[in-house]
């Protein structure tokens, strides 16, 4: 359906198969995600992209949830279904409720809205914010 | 600088000088943003605008700050720079450190990524996360 | 200043300076905007470019005026800052009033606000709407 | 099929029915699109989100037809499928004959086209243009 | 499916029937893609569109296939899921191997990686790239 | 001048210090750029992004040169006019000629107008491109 096939694990490539296998394992899942088998035709791109992934999403100075809320806004405005819905599942998973979500698109929402007018308006940036 | 000129508290109508006023006393700042000097100009909206951004970022299930992360996510991904500024300044006013910015900037990018490579490959929403 | 020097009358082909005094006739200035000096190294580009523009903008179905409003709610969507400047610029010139800008910056921000929320929720078109 | 489920009027609160039956006065229809189900979840936000977006597509110094073209190419220019076809619809209700709409698409894409090639020369706004 | 309905050969006028034989004979091939059938209800239109395009992905000073890749990057980077899957597949057809796409893919995920972290870190062009 | 300082050399810690280094012997120039100095103040992120970009675009399947036109055409959607800068540099650097550039934002507009009207019309991929 997309561009590329989606890789069973018999069709992935034993590299690309260790890969789903941490994927289940740190997940603590059987189900291996589409975005990770269409992947998987490129067994280092794979791995380093999920390397990299649970790498930036660990806990830090911020807590994984509110990652996931970030993650959301951003393929929102970038239009990435997939992504939407993935790391709104992933969201959940870690602890977002309903209210948490409802208030995620509604921020979401004024930060659009208050983005076009003030590209439509083109308003400079503030010296004191120019640091 | 912008497609409208910046209107003083001079030059501003008394409906436009009330909202500066608010703005003054909720943000405990005799500073007014470049962006509701832009939008000044009609009154009406400078109000609804100010009004629906201060009701949709108070603290409710998410915290005041996360709400903040989330806007410069979205201005990010919407290339508003203005906006990113503007944000930033206020996340680190509600308690952002360097090590949640940087975490923050971190996030941000690994998004773009896959929201990219996910579109290249056009991949579709898994079964089980159409709900 | 951009990624290709703006080309002077006298530093232009004779292609280009012919595509140049071709706006100024039929703008009624004597003002060459900066887009078409950049764009003056490729004169077969900038004669096809402003042909094309000429001609989807010239009076049809819809109104010159229209065209323009459009046209400034595309460039502050993808973020074209020059877009936007010279866009409503042009818009004025064709008799947008300041009322009629402050309604398009609104619905300008209300759709940007409502494209958010539908991604966010992953609103799927009505069946009634799929023709 | 959503990242919430659409509600029904049964499973929607009294708060949220009471914007439907709005809706359908308001519209002159039985029909309330999915995007009005999928906010249902959070009764404030589907009020205030229909009230404003009642307020700022009213008739004014632009036509009702106007401000749906406008948001049209908003749409478009944010990729939100939905919101392309939801506004197209509206633009229709409203007036919108077939050669509109062809005009509609065209000044989209040349606009698009002109975004991309500014962007990519790095134009510079106009020192006429800053005002 | 789509906001108009797709043109059969026996659907369109003269005119758009006349630019669907061309698109045939030039890409030697019975199948005329739903974009021109969609496209058609505009036969202006669709002649201009299908003859720039064609104008514009000829051989240059840069390969047809650099330029498809190109097209792909884009369609990817403005979220047009149509156009990713059409000029894949024309990449595909001109020569792209599955190599190729995985880089392709990966330099995309790169690029929107670092103009998320560049936006969000609001960096300023260097002096010496200004030209 | 950012939302974060860009950081000198002196004020560089060792860690941030040494990619600097890294990046002026790789890259063969005294120079290092914005976008290192104010990734430097996460000096593990500076060092991860600046191997990624080296690693994907190293000479592959695709040429370098080819790679960096592909960067410019992302970022150029993207709207990030660093980057844009930044890449198209880049490219001259590996070779891009002024009439390569030429076609590229000539590609680059295509795409764009393309992605615009496809959205616009709401077209539906293609059975024979879903795989």
């Amino acid at each position: 359906m997309g561009t590329v096939p989606l890789l069973s694990d018999e069709a992935a490539s034993p590299e690309a198969r260790a890969v789903f296998d941490d994927i289940r394992i740190k997940r603590n899942t059987d189900y291996v995600n589409n975005f990770w088998r269409a992947l998987a035709h490129d067994p280092a791109a794979l791995k380093d992209t999920w390397e990299s992934v649970a790498r930036v999403m660990a806990p830090g100075a911020l807590e994984p949830l509110v990652k996931e809320l970030v993650y959301v806004a951003v393929s929102t405005a970038n239009g990435c279904s997939y992504c939407v819905h993935s790391h709104t599942a992933a969201a959940r998973a870690k602890g977002m409720t309903p209210e948490m979500h409802a208030e995620l698109v509604q921020v979401i929402g004024m930060a659009m809205r208050t983005n076009g007018m003030v590209t439509a308006l083109g308003v400079e940036v503030d010296e004191r914010l120019r640091g």
